[in-house]
């Protein structure tokens, strides 16, 4: 795998995640929109097949589109270091790509949206109550059962080429979008589970970026905890599978 | 495989997919369907099953049941363009049949309803601010992610006989119906997803055969944009699938 | 397969088909039931991963569950004639005794229940409006799809020892469970989707037969068209499938 | 397999089960987090997919993560009765550790939520309506469903290293998801569906364990039936299985 094929399918990938994520928050969030107070498991199954939309499209490249999975899996030896820089770059720019398409897509329902200050909950993600301690911990836990699920599950390991790979038919996926519901549906209540600095990051600056009048601040502020809680369980979930017995 | 049998299977596939899809909002909408008022999500999932059921039926001739997947695979080289007049002509036959199918199925509702002029969305999608370009950057955007996605997954290459294929069980379209799942909860709201000009174009001419009294005008109008929109969108996947690399 | 054999699994997997069918109904309309008023799309999932359960058990005599199916499949010839009514017989007794099952677990929720006379939904479907045309209609339209679905959908021959089968993995029968979460969104809304005899006459015996205090009536005056109308679908999709080319 | 790989992945596999089930509970209770009020279906997810990640971990075990399965697995001698209390008690300790995970996730929302002596729901079951027999016989019935699925579905036999499994693809355990899905809407609505005494033994002393201000007792008086009721179930099944035909 050339690293230019890592740049082009994870930056293609994640673009994907985001603007599919983002356009369902987008979607119960905005009055004139169709799915607006559509609920939590609509939220759920939005991201979850955002995640199988991205994942199906990045398999060439092990369908990582998540800095966190690329750095876990490196711990784990699975990904060679040499790469993860180009992972993660990719990943940020199509995470970025992506907000920006969604509100391209619901450019209409911005326009008259009567709430614009509150709109950065729909490119990223934020706490309910804000505690750096505690939403590092959600953050850390909902992310390490994540990447230690992708590493354990069953059929899950290296593909003929080397990438690792959920296999090579169009449900493969399918298996990461139910994790994904999963985690949201039950550890998404705190922070609104980011599990991907790329999917929070990315989205923010697109946030930053795009022309909705009257929208509100970034919050750089607390910006860095859904990257670091990501990456802090990424790789403990790494390590500790370093560790496992083999399966 | 004979044009007799794409005609065949893509107008029985298409039918049961507008079938059931306009199915699922006449059963939110019509005030005596025990679905009433049943939520976005439960739209999505009709959608979603009503493509699962449509594909799995069209299966034998590639399971398009929508132009923008016959053009967008044309484009890309995996459809001649000799069949493509013929599976665009079943499918909107198909979607117009699907269309009378549902209206037959909800009679008694539609006999009952006490708004008869707002049932147009039960048949066909309508933005909820209407803007030519922004409506159609839409339904380009969605379109343009699920016929992407369709090229792209894994597992979805060319049968032994030559025809489009997700393989040969009885879940491989689930994929499918994931996707468009994905697509309504996430990119559904500005413009209720047509993403296929068959599913609208189909019903709403079928709208304006049946008989329901009082009901309002099709609005032809409008028609054009869930037509062309959807067309560039796979257009422009099937292109870009040109200049990919292989995986 | 000896006709014992397909009594028992037929018994057993149609009883679990209404346990929990009729579970779900009972959990979201009785008031001291945690899933009280839970949406249409909860009824969906409930009977469609009923039909899982039950198709799963059911699956070493083919897993019909449904005399509309079994009837559909001897017309289209894959299973004798002179195994029919066993599968039938074995279908009813099966369905009423996972009415009475369903009664049993929800024993204390319906001895608290406000309304124990409009407690026959629970067991039986009926429509929201009365007419006997179109009430028929709408059976023979959804279960019209669902077996034309079994019959034609890829994956689901005959297996090796000449049963009718969707394979032999766990995963297989959730395509059943798919197009019935489907069927429910999309064309449940007129009758709440019978769509098998035994599904609705076996429960609605149990109905009559279980002390409910202050129950209604088991309005046997509707009972055959939940009966007659799938029957006439399978038949007639049957029959379809006799002269369709094969795929 | 070694007793001190069972012991390792059942505790592994449960206390990702709990951490997740518990925590769709907190996410629908607590007032605070982005699921508050969101839904008996959103729960069903929510134990469904934490049943599929702990599952998918567990895998080289066989998958248990439930006494009642175990207990089940036993007695139709498919699990050596010598391994049975080592499962047993990783399961009741992984139990208890993914509850006190899930306090840890959510401490925020506890800190902050209005009704603390009720939110022992969020850890283990309690009946709408108190009654030991008929508690009992909702807890056996739904029980006895699932460990009669695991035993009978196909697929579900015996690996090639002697352990019980659902396959060794990311998808297998999907189909578990789906029953335990089917299960809650179903047969969950009079007692909460514990149908495993690690997932509401283990979690029951996390809470009496966990420092929730203002916490409620831990209803030690209910406790035995969410044990007893889904062993006596469990053991049930695997006697039938004892004496069904081989499929």
């Amino acid at each position: 795998m050339s690293l230019g094929e890592i740049f082009l399918w994870e930056l293609m990938g994640t673009a994907v995640l985001t603007l599919m994520g983002c356009g369902v928050v987008a979607n119960v969030t905005l009055r004139k929109a169709l799915g607006n107070n559509g609920g939590w498991l609509l939220v759920n199954f939005g991201w979850g097949f955002a995640v199988f939309a991205g994942a199906s499209i990045a398999e060439p490249t092990g369908a990582h589109i998540n800095p966190a999975v690329t750095l876990g899996l490196a711990v784990d030896g699975q990904v060679p270091w040499s790469q993860v820089p180009v992972y993660i770059v990719a990943q940020l720019i199509g995470g970025t790509l992506g907000g920006v398409l969604c509100w391209a897509a619901y450019k209409l329902q911005f326009d008259t949206h009567d709430d614009p200050e509150g709109t950065l909950g729909i490119f990223s993600t934020a706490p309910t109550v804000r505690n750096t301690t505690w939403n590092l911990v959600t953050e850390i836990i909902a992310t390490f059962v994540l990447v230690l699920w992708i590493i354990q599950t069953p059929g899950s390991g290296r593909g003929d080429d080397g990438a690792f790979s959920f296999g090579n038919d169009a449900l493969g996926y399918a298996a990461v979008a139910f994790i994904v519901i999963g985690l949201g549906a039950s550890l998404g209540g705190p922070t609104g589970y980011a599990i991907n600095p790329a999917r929070d990051l990315g989205p923010r600056l697109a946030y930053a970026l795009v022309p909705i009048r009257g929208k509100g601040p970034a919050d750089w502020g607390y910006s860095w905890i859904p990257v670091a809680g990501p990456i802090i369980g990424g790789v403990l979930a790494g390590a500790l599978a370093l560790v496992l017995p083999a399966t």
